[in-house]
């Protein structure tokens, strides 16, 4: 593994609390991580930018900052047929 | 008014169901402007993801694409007090 990939690390935002995803940030930028991505998909979207916002101003504010936002679309196989939905990468960096 | 400013048009996306706002998106674009912006706040911010993807890939694909993504907070007043509130703008652009 590169030292690159060492350092970049990705959490999936799912059903769990705000709270919960901003304490994984806090923890994986305090073990001495340069960079991290949230990802989400369909509803997750808005806590995922909850998660982004809050991170960067509350939590470790004039630490890290937002890098990068990107969104797209995945197709995703359900019981009724392949359904496509709406995805977000927030990149957060060591400011 | 500027020639830019009338270009540029600010969709705010709410409460109505997503293909209301993805016509809007296609009325804009056919009537000739070259830019237009989606904001949203809190949960409102996957359906503008979603409205984004399908005005790009589906009705106007090829002709608009997304041209930048920028996500930041509000403090918007209620009842109870000050709220912070995470918000999106989606720029689309004629390709």
């Amino acid at each position: 593994m590169s030292e690159e990939q060492q350092d970049q690390q990705i959490i999936y935002i799912g059903r769990k609390g705000t709270m919960s995803y901003c304490l994984v940030v806090v923890t994986i930028f305090n073990k001495g991580a340069d960079e991290c991505i949230l990802k989400a998909r369909g509803r997750s979207i808005s806590k995922a930018v909850d998660v982004a916002e809050i991170s960067t101003r509350k939590f470790l504010a004039e630490q890290i900052k937002i890098y990068d936002t990107k969104i797209g679309s995945e197709e995703i196989e359900t019981d009724t047929g392949v359904k496509t939905v709406s995805t977000i990468d927030i990149t957060l960096r060591r400011s």
